[in-house]
């Protein structure tokens, strides 16, 4: 009888947008769960995915995940492919169920996708190893806003180094944070704690549907970028700390940064 | 007449580590050239990639792709593949292809690959967004060893971020680093500079051949892991700030960490 849990990361879009060896993987799976509540897939229905891997794809909620043991039942006695937005294992969530299956003895198999901590920093030109650690903006909940990421941009920042920002996502309710209410987030963040984050000129990018055809980059100041049209959701902010002349020319060139940041650095 | 340059990343291991995307691409390019310089794909060899795509590959030295214009000129008449190993543009020299064509008014396609800097934390089970600045270790040359690596996962580990520290590529050379050499480094920059980043309890993490049929990881203190069969390149170190205990509960279950981790944390 065979038993195993194959993790696979579909990667950021499209029922193309994972690798051949997912693609095989799954054509090979007795049954197949997904969860989008950690991560969306762009651009490819539950539907698009059943007609690429012709099999059908069980969409399970966090509930499900968290507290039954379907998944792991199922595993026991089968073939059971468990597919996620973007990469596999980087949500708690899937290391937990990893940890379930080691317990029970349940052979397991990791399939790497695409994430947006590789293609991110990729699609805007910027060195992936100057990046300190990565932020998430919330929703601001009854007016709550936390001071962290803040704080964390800044020193990030002190260091030279980019940050990624993550936005809020609430699949469950069908909200994402866009880009721009994570700036306005930003400069209200400002107002409040007035350490100098975010000025006038603050450099900020703004990367929406990275790894997708409709994939858009803009960078600028932070008044213009609330004036523009930045794509749509999902959307990734990155604020750069100092920029490589290589680094400059590519925002430059490909997101629309005013030219004036090229003689500025190195 | 097309005119085109597509970006690939291959993903890190096979000719079946690729997107979908990027091998129907990848068919549909008239020519293609590969480096393998700055990254290199396992467990395939050229050929193997020329008979999952049906077309030749040329294989680029580093100053065929800074210096000449081959590449440039072709994608100026026809669809040209640019191929790399792990994700396209997270190398200085694609990133200087990239603009090149902008200037020549060529159009460029980007399509991303699984890359190391999202697999790696994703096979350990540790979180990405706790990652701070990359580091990398270069091989020491007549005894001169940089203490800028030591200072910055020392800072890391200070503000409770893991590190991620990749290990010196000669690619031209056939010579990689391996995680042994990687951890006599850091304890002999420990023996130089003494400022604690490595005691007899620091926690190491290796992860060998990620993202292929042969990947490993391993954990735990560095004289364990001198001792230790750690596997063979391309490897990985990571070094780990403060460990949520579903971080610190993976590495004793799938990289043999000593269960103590577990109790230590939060």
């Amino acid at each position: 009888m065979t038993s195993e849990l194959v993790f696979v990361g579909l990667g950021l879009s499209g029922a193309d947008g994972m690798t051949v060896k997912a693609l095989e993987a799954l054509r090979g799976c007795d049954r197949i769960y997904a969860e989008f509540y950690t991560s969306t897939l762009l651009g490819a229905s539950v539907s698009d995915l059943e007609g690429a891997v012709g099999k059908k794809i069980e969409v399970v909620f966090r509930r499900q995940v968290e507290e039954d043991e379907a998944i792991i039942d199922a595993a026991a006695s089968m073939r059971v492919g468990f597919v996620t937005a973007g990469d596999t294992m980087l949500a708690t969530t899937h290391v937990d169920l990893r940890i379930q299956a080691a317990e029970r003895g349940i052979p397991v198999r990791i399939i790497h996708g695409v994430s947006v901590f590789g293609a991110c920093p990729s699609s805007l030109g910027l060195q992936p190893y100057k990046f300190g650690r990565t932020v998430t903006l919330p929703f601001l909940e009854e007016g709550y806003q936390p001071k962290s990421p803040y704080d964390n941009i800044l020193e990030n920042r002190r260091r030279g180094l980019h940050t990624m920002v993550l936005l809020d996502i609430r699949a469950d309710e069908a909200r994402y944070m866009t880009a721009h209410q994570a700036i306005e987030w930003l400069i209200e963040g400002e107002r409040k704690w007035g350490e100098g984050l975010i000025t006038g000129e603050t450099l900020i990018c703004v990367a929406s549907k990275v790894g997708s055809p409709e994939e858009r980059t803009v960078a600028g100041y932070p008044q213009d970028l609330l004036e523009a049209d930045l794509g749509s959701p999902l959307q990734t902010l990155v604020i750069p700390g100092t920029l490589h002349f290589m680094e400059a020319y590519a925002l430059a060139e490909f997101s629309g940064a005013p030219k004036e940041i090229i003689s500025e650095e190195d």
